[in-house]
């Protein structure tokens, strides 16, 4: 195995090149009889596509999916079988990409594909471009439908938080936040003043050839205590684990981060409080682990922030290197998204969904349906 | 698999609950014939356990390491076969948490653990304890050992970077940092003046009952290009997830990290430059990818930054809630690290050199070794 | 993971039902800069699909295979990413399994896909359907590509050994089989006398709606000594659960097998002797061991015997069951093989070729390549 | 991983030498809240023994199990992390095989291993040893107790069916066997007639120097429907493997097995009938396909065969060759069981039990507990 599938119990593997024939991922462990979605699937990767807007790339893709297999011909519903999704890639202009063959483009993956492979599929980025992550979104979204039918309660929100120096964070009440706020503006950032000022900025960086990073924050609400294995497979380590292997992404933390240490320990505790009557629940009084202790959800929302980098590809002469030993000048040209976050936004929403789904799964193997957690107060044997 | 197994070619699977009769280890995968130096991993888990110094847990263990399997008796070779290496508990005072057996401590994984699992190792957090990471640490020494044999550059040396509002990051130049100036000072850091003053701080909350935390910084050089896989398995993802699943650790970015989004595209870019005129190599101007671009190591160092949140066992009164349903106050007691960054140090770099080694060896099984990025500049076919 | 993947390092995973729109695998863990021989892959399909003669089930399909991701698209050259495989399906004619949608077909896989999902393709026969077993095939077709670069003398020949009491055993040195001899007859036996019995046994089962099974023999020779993994990954035990999960096989032996026992300890022992002066190699002076020993490779040919149960499928009314629960009577009808072995041969080659260079790949990541049992005699330190 | 590890939701890893320190293994995935029962694992332990009878190895070891971790301290209930079970070689006389130290001996894993890896523990067979087993043993004995606990009616027996020459198979009914007639006589088969002709064929053998092969059945009954993954993992693929992967087996045939070809398809064909009133039960009226359909258990008895060849280890002289490159003869001395069926019967039970619980387990995963076929007449959407 190679890094190309992700889950133990949910198991997908993503395949494709940008400028090969398709796209897609193979997803084995679905649960059987579950009424598939496809519409929903669709218009999940019809937030991923490009071209819907101007501040993404002008590439021009259809990104229809079609389920291959793991579907009940006559009732559409999954078999437990394999699930195949596959999308065809259209606006392949591999052209473009013939000049810089045998050149590096800076912060690409590029140089690192030859010194690994001793080949690469130097149109458009082949693996390494985000086309790739089509097959993430479309196993995400069937995840997110297995998820809502057995916890209704469950919420995956993503937004696009920071872009440049531009921070919304004090601007938005993470529990209020809807899937439609976001996707209300093209940033998808769901303070709308924030929101616009963003698109200038964006647009701005597009039109001098530059480019802009910026912070996505994940926010789960109604996730069921006592997901996660607790030890190398904590729920924030695969949740790291699967936002890091998306392009661009340089960090992320939980609940209080990277500011933790300004508090002391007394000052940091999360305090327990049983609330309810009838089935009592627990929760915390604060949220700085960030719905995740010890490996484990709590029941507290699940909060997380990721961190992109300012995309790669920029329209303007930079120095660079060449295959063949030679420090060269390069000049980038064509489509690029100036800024990766907004078409980030359901490719987080779907790794999130496709770690929860797998701990769900691998509870339910281990320690059966419903657990201990879901039942309010334990008293252990 | 339940996640207490990591790597797939050097897989290390720990077990042992704190006060179990024992902690350990078993490692599949490592390559035979490789003369096991028992005295270094000893001296790994010198660096890892409690009571080294004041500012650490009085823990009272000697963490002899008893390797159980793998080794050829006569040479001490390794056989190639599943390596298991075994630490009893000694110090293991399951009174002193008598009190708390049905009450979960704050900010802790009590309360995870019965929900997900409806029993849990009340005495000393069983398998959530720091002492499962002495597993990790014997077979990271172990790691080290293979990669300096292939790798004689390679070195991965981690340090405390940050305590509370202590920052040493403006004092202290990565690529001079050795593991004996980390060592030098009982807090870690190789920034004497900050160290000091460390050092009062930790003393000072320990007084008070309270508990600090900070920044861990990682630091590999010498690691050759062409390590990690590509999509859900990139080289910066799998850090992540190495890291994420440490006790206490809240957050983790490479390169750039969180300050990235502050520059744009055409300033964040690291530029190529082939270097050295016999056997060229790449390397870049800046080196704000962190050692890793597409999930694939460049050849620069590898950069990395983690947060440890303060330590949750705090001996100050706080409210808290019991496993039956009842919120009650919760006064801890007894022995706990002030601050986990020192003896975090060597579990970090345990860590790194899992991730590496695995890296390596998935390498060779599906590349060969010497793989294209050994040997210059690349010309594919 | 729910077992539709095969392989630790060359890992395939299979997807597609007997009447949804396709079938496939997906690859990962392919070496990369291999040059894809596309026509190869074709061929194998071709002596695999229905229709190639009177022998074979009737339904009319191409299988021409799509190579949808993984290779360079210019030199046509394997990437090192995931190769996917599609194959439509064309000839699927559900109508004639709509009378049986409700009742299990005696020996099929009907009901126990019910009681395991409580869902099923029915038409078909869906995911159980020898179908499922072209992914196999397109994988197993590139394996050998890749075992043949690297070990030029490996040469994988499976044939069918007997068909009902029809047994070609004693006429055929499996030494001096060759695929063109085997491909000769339409039954795939290699002794021309036999073939020609066993063709008319077959015709007459058909005829009367009835089916026949048989043995098929696998012999593998210029295999290097020094592969397979020695406890449960054992060579042989990875074949016997290759080939065991095959549609109707009912048992695997290797080497002596079933008759072993009639043998003492003394008459059974392979004697070792050292052969040639240069480079001597290792061999046996008799191959009861069938060229594994304690789960690894000897060098000598390895030798495995499997049996095929007749076909399910019979044309004649049988007692049966309905998923509602009541007993009913059976008439099945329509296309299917009298004896699945003539297209079982490529299956099983394709499945040895799987095995062993998942235990190529494994090895060269633990032990390097070349290894030790490459060079000769061997003076362990 | 190199294939130390087994199952894939119950996970069990073995590690030791048969003369290192100690052998043992770990279990991952155990489901918590389990009352681990030590007594019934040290029983299993003693079935395995040497030196039970003077049919077996005269090496003497108590075999006593330690368990390092994963059960709570108070009650000794399973806690869901690993368990670690520990047996301590004692009678370990590494000196008896010193001058073998540079010799291969027949049939054994010597060479192989030694071209694999390039070293060896040549001390008793170091990993290829029998004493591996141990773990298998402890892990499967604790399957057991998991898989009765969720189905009572499960039971699992295994016998020697035939020694040499001598086949008991005409005078047992798999059905009546019990635990209790099979451990009634050293040989462990449950027909005392033929176990006293087995007993003295192995003594006579024994005087000479010889030993002795056979076969094993192994019968379970009351296995739910439903079990098993219907591809690469079919139930009696996974079955073949586990049974392949152990020590001189040499074949492994289910249901019809290698006689099936002798039938034709109406003849061989299993009828489908309902039985019971209030909830009707699947069952078929004859058995061929040894309780597995496509992969997946059916409901009847699981009936498999394997077969064990003579022990390799015999005390007569033989031809053989050393690792310099020399053709020497060998004369074999010291301790050896001169049958080793007797002792592998709680071996196959073993694995028996650590194949169902695994697929138990990964069904609860997918599909839940309970699953269709648990619940009589499936009337599927």
């Amino acid at each position: 195995m190679q890094g190309n599938t992700f889950g133990r119990s949910y198991c997908v593997t993503t395949f494709g090149e940008s400028h090969g024939p398709a796209v897609g991922c193979v997803i084995d462990g679905c649960p059987p009889g579950h009424p598939f979605d496809l519409a929903s699937v669709q218009a999940w990767l019809a937030r991923r596509k490009p071209g819907q807007s101007k501040l993404t790339s002008a590439r021009d893709e259809d990104d229809t999916v079609e389920v291959v297999s793991g579907l009940d011909q006559a009732t559409q519903k999954t078999l437990g079988s394999p699930i195949c999704m596959l999308v065809r890639n259209q606006d392949a202009r591999s052209s473009a990409y013939e000049e810089w063959r045998h050149v590096y483009r800076p912060s690409h993956a590029d140089f690192t594909y030859d010194a690994k492979y001793g080949i690469r599929a130097w149109q458009g980025g082949g693996r390494a471009s985000a086309r790739e992550t089509i097959g993430r979104v479309a196993a995400g979204a069937l995840a997110e439908q297995l998820l809502q039918a057995r916890f209704p309660a469950l919420a995956i929100r993503a937004w696009v938080e920071r872009v440049h120096t531009l921070d919304a964070r004090a601007h938005i009440d993470p529990a209020a936040v809807t899937r439609e706020a976001v996707d209300a503006h093209p940033t998808r950032c769901p303070h709308p003043e924030t929101a616009r000022a963003m698109e200038s900025a964006i647009l701005d960086a597009k039109k001098k050839g530059d480019s802009l990073g910026g912070y996505v924050r994940l926010y789960v609400t109604g996730v069921p205590p006592g997901l996660g294995s607790p030890v190398f497979d904590k729920l924030d380590a695969v949740l790291a684990q699967a936002f890091m292997s998306l392009p661009a992404c340089k960090g992320v933390e939980i609940g209080s981060g990277f500011a933790g240490p300004e508090a002391t320990g007394l000052e940091h505790n999360d305090a327990f409080e049983w609330q309810g009557s009838d089935v009592p629940q627990m929760s915390t009084r604060t949220n700085r682990s960030g719905g995740v202790q010890g490996g484990i959800s709590n029941g507290m929302p699940i909060d997380v922030r990721l961190v992109f980098k300012p995309t790669a590809t920029v329209l303007r002469p930079q120095p660079s290197a060449d295959d063949a030993g030679h420090n060269v000048e390069l000049q980038a040209k064509g489509r690029h998204d100036p800024c990766v976050l907004p078409r980030a936004i359901p490719i987080v929403e779907a790794m999130a969904a496709l770690v929860l789904v797998d701990a769900w799964l691998g509870q339910r193997g281990q320690v059966g349906d419903p657990w201990p957690g879901l039942s309010g107060p334990i008293n252990p044997g």
